[in-house]
């Protein structure tokens, strides 16, 4: 098998810079929320921004960076422009030891970014300007790497895009074909909400794994009660990885049931991030033949080193936290 | 059906009073855990309390004083003795309008009773003298009114007295037999310790419904892990209804699992007491026809109310709180 999982997401650069409140009120950014903005915004802040730092990001290739720290391989799909954005996403996810392949785009909108002010107290105030990351198309579907990867996995995100439907239809089918799982996750209650028939739809004819928080799923079953929404995935086949912050995790697979505990985290510094990290644990855990329980304990202790320190990826080595958490015991 | 709830457990009556950390010491009270005493040493300590109250106690009684505050019907059996402690049990237990008909003991050890040493920080230390509790016989079990009783309810303190386990085989087979259900409650880690192999013994021929916390049911199955206790109940086909303090309950019967979120406590004063009153909700729901996640509701809200005040019993009306929040919708 050459890959552990392919991930199908926004190819975003994270650019982050210090602010403080009055830098968000003179730019008009909402605080603590994020925020879709276009191009023109994006470079006007971008150019507001006092010593910028960049670092590659997006939900699921922040996943991939975890799956590859846990000493998973990982491969992924998402659209940049050939521009010096996006010759620093490319050049970051090569430094994680990832195979990112797609062709960059040679005209259209730049590089997507996400512009972070992070003021004085930790708050992060994102504007997401999606830019070339909205123009995937059929074409950028490897379906051989698909064919090589046991579990594609899919970000719910990618809706926001009408376009990138084709491309992740064109990927399921072949991921189906090949006799590989597709997985997605739910990304954000809003965007849950946008979309709820089309997930539902997914989770009844394609899915076999889906990850959601308790505020996602309580939306895609419009309902008020996390119970409420356990008891609708009765009768569904796949698994269900359900995040509960502080109250760890819930995985259903058909009448098999696990409530895994959150690992203590001394101080909770920036939750940006655990749901991506809690799928790298969960899913490096599918594909090496852990059980379900397992899979959500390296899930929790992936989330809890994200959560821990500012960023959506790990600063330490998640293959040896969880040797010593003896979570690779088989 | 006369009873909803038929009881079994140490007719117990608290002497509770104001202490410093000098009577403790003075008085070799281990603070904040509750020792067995003898008779001798519950007359000196009694008689060095100053301004006692006394209410009736024991968890089953407990219990059965919460589901009347919901709304139900029960039925107490345990032991006291024709003293003025066992005349004060008797009358508390009619105030809270209860059936309490075991014949009182005219010879023997004095009615039982908890000795509660309460400082100034609200730390209880307790100190159980069994006393008549511990003569109960057979004789005592009354099987006409547990033919009338739609649950037979066993505290697992029981356990502790050896003679008291033909009265509950009396009880059980008495039960079964009319065609009623058996629950138990475990009643305390240590207690689990001692009874292990018995209590697993009943959850495989006898019991329809067990009643336990998160250490009790790791205890139960020798386990350090919550989610590896839940798995070990697979292949059980009673109701499990496992409570884990601020994370609410998990009710599981077959294959059906419930996950209930605690009710919100503004300060938490006193847990004692807390089990106790989630089995009386739960029970309340159970005879009443709810499902097992308005079940687990209802004792939820019976722990919220019991954890806020001091004391195991109910200081306001249930059933009022129950509307309130919605549970008596059916």
């Amino acid at each position: 098998m050459a890959y552990h999982v392919a991930a199908i997401g926004h190819a975003l650069v994270d650019v982050l810079a210090s602010a403080d409140d009055a830098f968000l009120l003179e730019h008009n950014i909402a605080k603590g929320v994020m925020t879709m903005i276009d191009e023109y915004r994006a470079s006007t802040l971008y150019a507001a921004f006092a010593a910028p730092q960049e670092a590659a990001g997006g939900s699921a290739a922040n996943t991939l960076a975890g799956l590859v720290s846990f000493g998973g391989k990982g491969y992924f799909i998402g659209k940049v422009k050939d521009d010096r954005l996006g010759t620093s996403f490319a050049d970051s996810m090569a430094a994680s030891g990832l195979t990112f392949a797609t062709t960059r785009a040679t005209s259209g909108p730049q590089t997507g970014c996400c512009l972070i002010a992070v003021t004085p107290e930790g708050e992060r105030s994102m504007n997401t300007f999606l830019g070339a990351a909205s123009t995937l198309h059929t074409a950028d579907i490897d379906e051989k790497a698909l064919g090589e990867s046991q579990v594609l996995y899919i970000e719910g995100y990618m809706w926001d895009v009408p376009n990138a439907k084709a491309a992740i239809g064109k990927a399921i089918a072949a991921s189906k074909r090949a006799g590989k799982k597709i997985a997605l996750t739910l990304s954000d209650p809003f965007c849950v909400g946008r979309y709820r028939e089309e997930f539902l739809g997914l989770l009844k004819n394609d899915l076999d794994l889906v990850f959601a928080n308790e505020e996602e799923i309580k939306a895609l079953f419009e309902v008020s009660d996390f119970d409420a929404a356990l008891q609708a995935l009765e009768g569904w086949k796949g698994i269900a990885a359900l995040t509960r912050s502080e109250k760890g995790c819930v995985v259903k697979h058909g009448n098999e049931l696990h409530l895994v505990d959150a690992y203590p985290v001394k101080k909770v510094i920036d939750t940006t991030g655990a749901g991506d990290q809690f799928a790298a644990g969960f899913l490096y855990g599918l594909t090496h033949g852990m059980n379900l329980a397992d899979c959500g304990r390296l899930g929790c202790l992936g989330a809890s080193e994200c959560i821990a320190h500012y960023g959506a990826r790990p600063e330490v080595n998640l293959r040896e936290l969880a040797a010593k958490a003896n979570l690779l015991r088989q």
